[in-house]
């Protein structure tokens, strides 16, 4: 009770039951959450328990619900388990959620992060009806202390009808100070310049504001974020962060950047930990960060001193790295800085600072288009996220992968992308264990040629030339020779037997 | 001689022989040029005769040619025919080009425009040897009028060894003062915000830099830009326009714009023209235009009033269009900014203003991807251009195609894009002449429902709902229901037998 400074509205607090009864069935949600932190713990399951028992006694209930991005599996696990989901917005890692997707049973729409905000401001997706905020505490003035992320949490307070709040103990308090609310962005004509120049400016307020008469419930919890274990770093992750880290210091060898290179982004994942690393045991010295996650990679390379700050939107560690996140906390506070994703995905922003930007993908084609989204072309994996904001506005963008998934059954450099997130134009550099193609400047034809000879497994490598050579013999044209009688062949033998290669 | 103001430059005077013997074998040229209007006319067929004896004499003599975007057959004509590009970017419509492009005789790099100049200083491309560019006159001070097109003309002249002008007497004095050439751009980590927060503000200078040191050589040359008549508006390309015009009217009355709409962006070609003509009928007032290009129904949208003013980085007119052009120039000047394509095509700035996208396309598929440059995945048409600068970051992006090509043989609406340049979160509204379908918050298969519904042509419509039927019943996962055996089977069809029908 002492976290809620503002004394009326301790008034407020009920049991997670009685807020779950607040959402009404066909409402609009908008949860806090970002990357398996900050979202909230205890409405989520108790309201899937309550939709579960109007479905039992046959009546309808689902909601639309809209996070930050990923949440937890108390919130996107219990609430599509339920079925009560009926439309998902920006992305979803959670695998309940990601089974009901691809049978067709939720409505998901996959988008770039830097739209959420302005475009439900612009009005294009309807009303919010309730938002749903874990914070860290409550201030006198009923102003809100975010908690470990941040992502649409400002803009689902401002917009939605009906505030309900989960202040949860197990954050620290000394949290306060760390996050920076931009509350300058409107809407056009209104918009004005974002005024940040490097990666650790702060330009904005560390709280929330809130209307108290708007917060309709609250719910006292102390639970742990969902901090998923740490994976050890695998030879062929190494591989692609030394492939990397070589690539950097070329570049500094040339004179394009300085020693501290420019601010780095970095997905999550196993080979995003392992460049971390990489980089934490390189001669580069005075870095910054400015990105949508904070893993544990992130830490060490703060621990190292060689990074000096890191901007994000969201924590996303290991237990352990929450529990090392929190002993530290006197040291890290002033040098992490937790951001809206307006502002931690806004393409101005992005392309001003020169951000280096690392992404997963799922497989690239030949000419250097990336997938990172649909397996097959059809079933969705989690969602473009921010690699659309980063990737198109980055100086450099890189995209990683192992060279083959599924045991060695299919290849991530496939002839054609069976779906495309990132267009060519906004790939500079690919790199598996193989080996790293650099692209900047090569046309469609010695990008297929770089990509192939750099980048793809040898047990792939010869059908790939095969089939490169055979469309630049007949293609319908040869700015990129494509032949579509069997460019998706490889993923279509891969769904008849379970592996691309020929029999 | 009275247009070059800086007397000392008075001697570099010389014939455009002398000029185009001043580029050596090999060497990385920046010309002039952005949909066809000023670019270099005399130099370019003077070097191709240079090439063609070189040539005929067995010698190699090939250059790599970078532009603002597309220009004349006096250039990409003349040096295309002549084999004298060995490697082109970022644009190109010239059809002798796009032959050599499509034969594999010219390597092609298609990029967003936005890129270029960004990566040109970042090195990415390598050395610039010689800069070639049209000009209106030169100034006492050696500084530089520009003529009807600024693209990428700061850069070139900036990082080019040695400048080459040719100054053009058929560009009218008056053309002085209406350019708008920013020179506070910088390599990261020393950028700024832009300092603009309307269409029409002026931010920068009205001429070019030119360190006189620099200039290998003067042209005086009085010949017209490229000036493609203009064709009358069709009723299909009418049809489109009544349905945008309906679509915004109705965008006005949800309050989510005023009467002046927002900064628009349209492409070039017929349809283009025909949505201007469809704003000029309409009950808009106020409204300005943020743009690439200036074409003839800018011109009757300045005329009448409606449009206050057109930022734009080139002038696109038919020859009747630039003599109305030099005729009100008086009138104009106040109303027209040109402005470097780093400019016009910034995503900071197209996000910050909230621009109104409208572009032509090759295809969409059923989800929404669209193809803008590859037809059947792999022969080009032009390239992406700034499209992709605008409809990432528009406040809403139209992209717009009649629903058949080539006499109803292809259908513009296709089961999967057979190249991808706008990827379905990039794309709001598709229009064709059946129809608009409205994507706003829609997740992938209720796209594919409005798009088969709204926009493809009859003949197509079943063949669409028939694959999307089973692709939902049978592919490997429901987000975006694919069946990768004939997904592009359409395009295989009109390979083989020239009719995307079944036969
Ligand atoms: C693309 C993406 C899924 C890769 O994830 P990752 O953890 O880096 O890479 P992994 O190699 O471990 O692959 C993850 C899973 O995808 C599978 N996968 C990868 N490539 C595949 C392919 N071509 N076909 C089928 N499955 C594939 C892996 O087998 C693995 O599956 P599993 O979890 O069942 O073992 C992930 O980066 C992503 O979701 N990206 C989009 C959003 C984004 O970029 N966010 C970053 C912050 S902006
Ligand atoms: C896509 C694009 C080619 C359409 O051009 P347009 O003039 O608006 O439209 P049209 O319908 O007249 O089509 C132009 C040509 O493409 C052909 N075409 C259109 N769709 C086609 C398809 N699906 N398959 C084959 N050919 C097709 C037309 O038949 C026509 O060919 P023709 O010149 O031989 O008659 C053009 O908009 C473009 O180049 N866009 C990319 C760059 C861009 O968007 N720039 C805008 C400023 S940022």
């Amino acid at each position: 009770m002492e976290r809620i400074g503002h004394r009326a509205l301790r008034d407020r607090v009920m049991s997670a039951d009685e807020a779950a009864a607040l959402i009404r069935p066909g409402d609009t949600v908008g949860m806090s959450g970002f990357t398996g932190s900050g979202y909230p713990k205890a409405i989520p399951p108790a309201l899937a328990a309550r939709i579960d028992a109007a479905h039992a006694a046959g009546e309808a209930f689902r909601i639309k619900l809209w996070t930050g991005a990923s949440t937890g599996p108390e919130l996107d696990g219990a609430l599509s388990r339920a079925d009560a989901v009926e439309y998902r917005l920006p992305y979803n890692s959670d695998p309940v959620g990601r089974e009901k997707i691809n049978r067709g049973e939720i409505d998901y729409l996959d988008m770039h992060l830097s739209h959420v905000a302005p475009m439900v401001w612009e009005g294009f997706f309807g009303k919010l009806d309730v938002a749903v905020i874990e914070v860290t505490g409550i201030k006198e003035d009923g102003s809100l202390i975010p908690a470990t992320s941040v992502g649409n949490n400002k803009t689902w307070i401002e917009c939605a009808d009906k505030v309900i709040l989960e202040v949860n103990a197990w954050h620290d308090m000394r949290l306060e100070g760390m996050h920076d609310i931009y509350y300058g962005t409107a809407l056009p004509p209104n918009r004005v310049p974002i005024p940040m120049t490097h990666a650790d400016d702060r330009i904005g307020q560390t709280t929330f504001r809130c209307d108290p008469a708007k917060v309709a419930g609250i719910v006292l919890t102390d639970l742990p974020d969902r901090n998923t274990p740490f994976t050890p770093i695998d030879d062929g992750s190494r591989a692609i962060a030394g492939l990397i880290v070589d690539f950097l210091e070329h570049e500094v060898r040339m004179g394009r950047m300085g020693e501290g290179l420019l601010p780095l982004q970095s997905g999550v994942g196993n080979v995003a930990n392992a460049v971390l690393d990489g980089l934490r045991k390189s001669r580069f010295e005075g870095m910054r960060a400015y990105t949508e996650v904070l893993q544990d990679g992130m830490l060490d390379l703060l621990d190292s001193g060689k990074l000096l700050s890191c901007s994000t939107t969201a924590l996303s560690l290991s237990p352990e790295g929450a529990k090392r996140f929190w002993a530290g906390l006197d040291d890290y506070r002033d040098k992490v800085i937790l951001r809206t994703t307006e502002i931690s995905n806004h393409p101005e922003v992005i392309r001003r600072l020169g951000v280096i930007s690392m992404n997963g993908m799922i497989e690239a084609d030949i000419y250097g288009n990336i997938n990172s989204t649909l397996v097959m072309g059809s079933r969705i994996m989690n969602g473009i996220g921010g690699s659309g904001d980063f990737a198109r506005n980055a100086y450099l963008s890189f995209f990683v992968s192992p060279s083959t998934a599924k045991g060695g059954k299919i290849s991530t450099i496939v002839p054609q992308a069976s779906h495309v997130d990132h267009i060519t134009q906004d790939v500079q550099v690919i790199v598996t264990e193989q080996g790293l193609a650099d692209l900047r400047g090569l046309s469609p034809k010695k990008r297929a040629e770089a990509i192939i000879a750099k980048c793809a497994h040898p047990d792939y490598r010869d059908g790939l030339q095969d089939y490169y050579d055979r469309a630049r013999a007949g293609a319908y044209g040869l700015q990129t020779p494509q032949l579509p009688s069997e460019s998706l062949s490889w993923h279509q033998r891969f769904i008849e037997t379970g592996d691309m290669r020929p029999g």
